[in-house]
């Protein structure tokens, strides 16, 4: 962990360096000029925010307020550090849209390297209701680029729990259950995947997730062409180790 | 600007009470827990993870991958911290819903707090269509929840720009100019979301996005019941500051 207040871009160039080939992650707090150029671009004249760079090429440009990042690029980016008399240049490349976010910073209040050991899952609680609730506003628990459009769509017989499109356009059907994935799960799944099919003309993905599958609803999905995601139920100790004052936590631990 | 390498969860819980009556940002590195409670929930057990708290509410948690913060609240959501012997509580609540984020932090690696200031605003460049790719993959640009469905959607004449649905699920139909908005943009607008609204049956919304518009259109607009958001040129002099190696930077100087 290095922690350095107010450096000086040289400093804080040799930070970003040694910090990119040990795969740390790093926080960059200070006055900067952000550019992204490709296809089309964008700019962001002088001011101050926050940067994250991640080992795995992500790298987030966040403003004092929102929750998005104003500027970002997602992870299997190169981020390379250069030093010129404009300031400490921090480029992310995107290889395959030669798509290119800029950082140039002109002063730092802040530059820090450190290692995240973090080697749990999100387990997620609650009725299937919820959980699709949870799911259509953080899709990315299912897969990243996935865009829900729909919950509970009816197709002619029952309903669709959630329904949206993937990073490259096609439909994703999304079935959700609570206890352990069954064949008949899978059977309603293709009907709707079918369905939703036949009506659109497009490509049609089928998702299954659930906290568990047996072998043989496994094979029969795969066969179907149709994916599973697991989703977890969490270990109960952790429960008890969260304090909270908030009474929906009794649901919780009764899950 | 305070930085803290290593402080007590005492000496962090001062930091992040100080700060959040002073409407800073708030980052801290460490070992936490994170709890989502609300009709459903999460929790991801202990592990190293970065925690951003904006002045408008918004509260991120990042873990050492992904774009995606693996939990968040959005703005309008009120921090506040607690010390007890768990450790440092930071609670988040989201008053319309209910729904609580926890982060109890067990030990800190960093706590710092400053004040960011940030006046730009964000401008974009590049053709239609270029701009269209650049919403599609990042609509907070237009409003914040929106999630594009369809690039030229095609209705019984001419192509929706962009299609989707809002955070309420209303059907969005947004339509792009390069230069200013005038009064055929808007009969054209009207004439998509009416279109989908007979077809799909349900509320749709129409936006005109322009880097400006004359009055009469921005009436004309709005007494059919469509809305405008303003995208901007770069001032010039933006580029001429920003370096890159990148050879289409020669093109957006162009633009």
């Amino acid at each position: 962990m290095e922690t350095l207040t107010k450096p000086s871009l040289e400093e804080a160039h040799k930070l970003v360096e040694q910090a990119t080939r040990e795969k740390l992650v790093v926080l960059l707090v200070g006055q900067c000029i952000v550019n992204y150029v490709g296809r089309a671009g964008s700019v962001l004249p002088q001011g101050e925010r926050i940067v994250i760079m991640k080992p795995d090429g992500t790298l987030l440009v966040h403003r004092k307020d929102k929750r998005e990042p104003v500027n970002w690029n997602p992870p299997g980016c190169r981020a390379t550090a250069r030093l010129t008399k404009e300031g400490l240049q921090i480029f992310s490349h995107r290889p395959k849209l030669k798509e290119t976010l800029l950082v140039l910073f002109k002063e730092l209040k802040l530059a820090a390297s450190f290692d995240l050991i973090d080697e749990e899952e999100l387990y997620l609680v609650g009725s299937e209701k919820d959980l699709i609730d949870v799911v259509f506003n953080n899709p990315s628990l299912i897969e990243d680029g996935l865009r829900p459009i729909e919950r509970e769509k009816k197709p002619r017989y029952g309903a669709i729990d959630l329904y949206g499109v993937d990073r490259d356009g096609n439909g994703v059907v999304v079935e959700f259950k609570r206890g352990r994935a069954e064949l008949a799960g899978v059977s309603q799944l293709k009907r709707y995947v079918d369905e939703v099919k036949e009506k659109h003309e497009k490509k049609v993905r089928g998702i299954l997730v659930a906290p568990n599958i047996t072998l043989s609803t496994l094979k029969l999905l795969k066969e179907s062409g149709l994916e599973y995601v697991r989703i977890s139920k969490p270990p109960t100790h952790t429960f008890e180790r969260v304090v909270t004052r908030d009474k929906s936590q009794k649901a919780l631990k009764e899950f």
